[in-house]
């Protein structure tokens, strides 16, 4: 078996993740038991849900233990096979971590994927993967947004919220987007069409509330959080009656202690709702997800950025990207 | 007509309110135009919603004028009108002020209450008015219990709080309150017929924690809100899958600035959500509520405490009682 270079979780971060809370190391492959197969990493998906999983309280996952490679999701090649329906050569997608081996088993979550079906194999991380799955979902199953509504997105220029405008925009929905700087709002409007675009960066709650005022004359029919503390409770100032607040991520609190949402009492002013929402609920329903947003990508309508790093080694720094919202798109890491 | 006594708002309070943010004056009511009624009010309702009322940003009312009574729910006798379809001596009840005599207007908010159909014309403020049309659609309606759940109650030991637990309790749920001191949280156990009771009472959020999490051996199915802070964030901390946070209040940051909810991650684990709600959603349907409520009532499976204060000139400590926590039950002030 093939040496692997493995990126472990060394102990848990305390805040915002360190260097030193890692290690890159080379392990021996174990061989490879009955019904098991081995995969050669190619890409692995950047998420920020993976801050959680590094935590010691469990969340939707378990935490990942220390001294195990980081969890993650990747595409990658069949390399040896003991397993029934997996082919050394085939394509796989599945629930890994990062590191250049990873042992599959049947019956567990890695699916075959056809690299022909799709313009690049890296959109099975992107727009046909978690990603695309919790814009499409998010936003039609726990959003509920009807055509004229107005959908405010923050977390806009990320993976994630640049899909959900793109949805919303297709729905015939009126489209704000909250992202930081100049060059990302300018993405917003420019590449992923949404109506207006608000940067986040200088604007205390006061700022924020009074720009969002302004690109939402008609008032926020529906939220699609991704970032939590000021941002959303400037939006909940804003709400309609009967609002729909999705709450996919709160990025904002990932590596803080929360600063708390204060405008709660707006959802009784407004009989508003915030809804958690997690992909994983949508499982059994992703080839409907991906059959539509195939469509909609073939017919030009939707873009996604995919931000490609390379190298294990630079795991850290990529993943540290999410945080820092230097990422141009849905982060990805570059295996092999 | 009759000099009128009426305890106006005279400045917006800051924070808690203080006796000075109020004056009790006396004032001529003035000719009644046709269509108009006058009433003699007997009873008012002092509700933690007013507070919300006396704040210069509309919320789901507009304002309450510096210089005009302040607004509140009362029951009482027609003195004279020129409205058809109140006549004289007839009991209604309507959103009027806290004052000797309020002056109603036909097809407005005032209607005609029957005093032989309950026990105390003081229930039309109590199990069948707002508080109790609140507990039975909140709880019903925005909470959707299901029998063998369980339904967390915060104030638990005031008026919409109570009924709630014991709703809770006909629908075959498990239903624990949380309240303030012991003499409260026995009255849950023994007259309300809760399953447990929490006194929060010296407890900071970790302490609150463990005593849901022993009170709720199998998680927190629904929880009826009605004070936010730390109560509400221990609360998260149990939600079982797709929990329903039913939000009726936040009492505990009406006189102060919101803490701020700090565990709302706990919706994304838990794809759960928060929904605020308010009864006047509901008003097409309080006939049903007060049937169903009524006959509960009359099996003698509701309980329903009245604590009521007595004159115009304890406006202000009868109110205070509500964010103090020293009524027992549904805070009423008897005007004459």
């Amino acid at each position: 078996m093939p040496p692997n270079r493995r990126f472990l979780l060394m102990r848990r971060p305390q805040g915002t993740p360190v260097p030193e809370d890692f290690a890159l190391v080379t392990q021996e492959t174990p061989a490879l038991a009955p019904g098991e197969f081995l995969i050669r990493n190619h890409y692995a998906s950047l998420d920020p849900a993976m801050r959680g999983w590094m935590d010691a309280e469990g969340n939707y996952m378990p935490p990942i233990p220390l001294g195990a490679p980081v969890r993650a999701s990747t595409i990658g090649v069949i390399a040896e096979s003991r397993a029934e329906g997996f082919a050394p050569g085939q394509w796989v997608m599945g629930l890994n971590a990062l590191e250049d081996y990873s042992v599959g088993v049947a019956g567990g979550f890695t699916q075959v994927i056809d690299p022909a079906a799709v313009p690049s194999i890296t959109n099975y991380l992107s727009i046909f993967g978690a990603v695309g799955m919790t814009a499409y979902f998010g936003l039609f199953e726990v959003c509920e947004p009807k055509p004229g509504e107005t959908v405010l997105v923050s977390g806009a220029a990320g993976a994630v919220g640049s899909l959900v405008g793109q949805l919303a925009k297709i729905h015939g929905c009126r489209a704000v987007g909250i992202a930081g700087g100049p060059a990302k709002c300018a993405r917003l409007t420019e590449k992923y069409g949404f109506d207006a675009a608000i940067d986040y960066k200088g604007k205390d709650e006061a700022a924020l509330s009074e720009a969002i005022a302004a690109a939402c004359p008609h008032g926020v029919d529906v939220i699609f959080e991704n970032v939590g503390g000021i941002i959303l409770d400037a939006g909940l100032m804003h709400l309609n009656l009967h609002a729909r607040v999705g709450l996919c991520g709160l990025i904002s609190e990932y590596n803080t202690a929360p600063r708390g949402c204060r405008n709660l009492w707006q959802l009784i002013v407004k009989r508003a709702q915030i809804r958690g929402l997690l992909v994983a609920d949508y499982v059994d329903r992703f080839a409907e997800g991906a059959a539509q947003m195939g469509q909609w990508a073939a017919q030009g309508r939707l873009t996604i950025d995919e931000h490609i790093d390379e190298g294990l080694e630079n795991a850290f720094a990529s993943f540290m990207r999410l945080f820092a919202g230097t990422n141009d798109g849905k982060m990805i890491l570059k295996i092999a």
